[in-house]
């Protein structure tokens, strides 16, 4: 059995998909609607917390998206594309991945809700604006690596630029997170665009039809 | 040099000191007032994101607190406190590691920040609610897992125990989260309470002095 992927175009399970892309491996790919536990009821028979996305491996059943990176590195690799424990900058490439969607990931996604989301009766300014500072703090921490550096970690392109990567350019087609996107940031995104595993895994969402009910 | 670790009593830095415990490592504890931003400012100067963890082992600058573990497991090891890469429980492993800090601790920070430490201006119930229901919802994920197993992966303790425990420890001890845990979770609370390396870490905590501006 191919390895599963099941994603909504553009959600972080876009991470995964751009992983198993440069990893050029053979794998499964399903798009469902967004989000899937409103607009494909089925699928929380498949992942209860009806969350995006799910990888199914076998044995390996995936939620957490740079969780699964950093597995199918691991699992379909050797490859360059992790850092390994006796590499200098080990301790740095998985701070990067923790740091991507605990750090990232979450307050993008109160802005989100809090903002555009909920219905207006729910939303809330506040909320929404401590979270876009907090992001926007973070993400100085992120231009203060990428100043000097093309890629996030151990000098080469690894799994934690498709974590990092996949916050920033969240950021930068949402309205209210675009202002953060600094010029070191939109140069670290055109590098990440250019890169063919990444063209890949655009057309790949692009071209597979969407599951209907 | 030995390695040194910033902490706060409680805060999510036990997850490192519980491990280096586990590990039975030499380093180096720093206590510090909460939240050091506030009242110990040079820490700013350390770590410029303010936050708790943060852990220096000479090339190794790091402040996420799962990540820490695994990278001290595979630094400090060999050790059965990791899951490897061609054990079969990897990706269930890789998983909660994920999943204990963006799923779980992220939640509990929001019911927090909005219900207990913002002043009453600024106060947010409804998005305490939100995400109390949104933690819960997360927990019941992981009492699932643990009806039938003792711990979280791999049929042994490892640092994903660590992770996810620690999250549970958290929201046991806090008023608006305890009437989240379960008697699964109250159980498995308990069995961790036993390590000895639980309460070394505990003891270590306690006995080392805060440090005074």
């Amino acid at each position: 059995m191919k390895p599963k992927l099941y994603h909504c175009r553009n959600a972080r399970s876009f991470r995964p998909l751009w992983a198993m892309e440069e990893l050029e491996m053979d794998y499964e790919l399903i798009v469902l609607p967004f989000p899937p536990r409103v607009h494909y009821k089925p699928y929380l028979d498949i992942n209860p917390l009806g969350t995006i996305p799910f990888f199914d491996d076998g044995q390996a059943k995936m939620t957490e998206s740079t969780g699964i990176c950093e597995y199918l590195g691991n699992r379909y690799g050797p490859t360059d594309l992790v850092v390994k424990p006796d590499e200098a900058e080990y301790g740095a490439y998985l701070n990067w991945m923790f740091f991507s969607d605990a750090t990232l990931t979450f307050p993008q996604t109160l802005v989100l809700r809090y903002e555009m989301l909920e219905p207006k009766s729910r939303r809330q300014p506040q909320v929404a604006d401590d979270y876009r500072m907090w992001f926007s703090g973070r993400l100085t921490h992120v231009e203060r690596r990428l100043e000097h550096k093309k890629w996030i970690a151990a000098d080469r392109f690894t799994m934690a630029d498709i974590a990092i990567g996949y916050a920033i350019l969240l950021a930068s087609v949402l309205p209210p997170l675009e202002p953060c996107i600094t010029p070191t940031c939109k140069a670290y995104l055109d590098r990440l665009r250019e890169r063919p595993g990444f063209i890949r895994a655009q057309n790949m969402q692009k071209e597979t039809p969407v599951v209907q009910v």
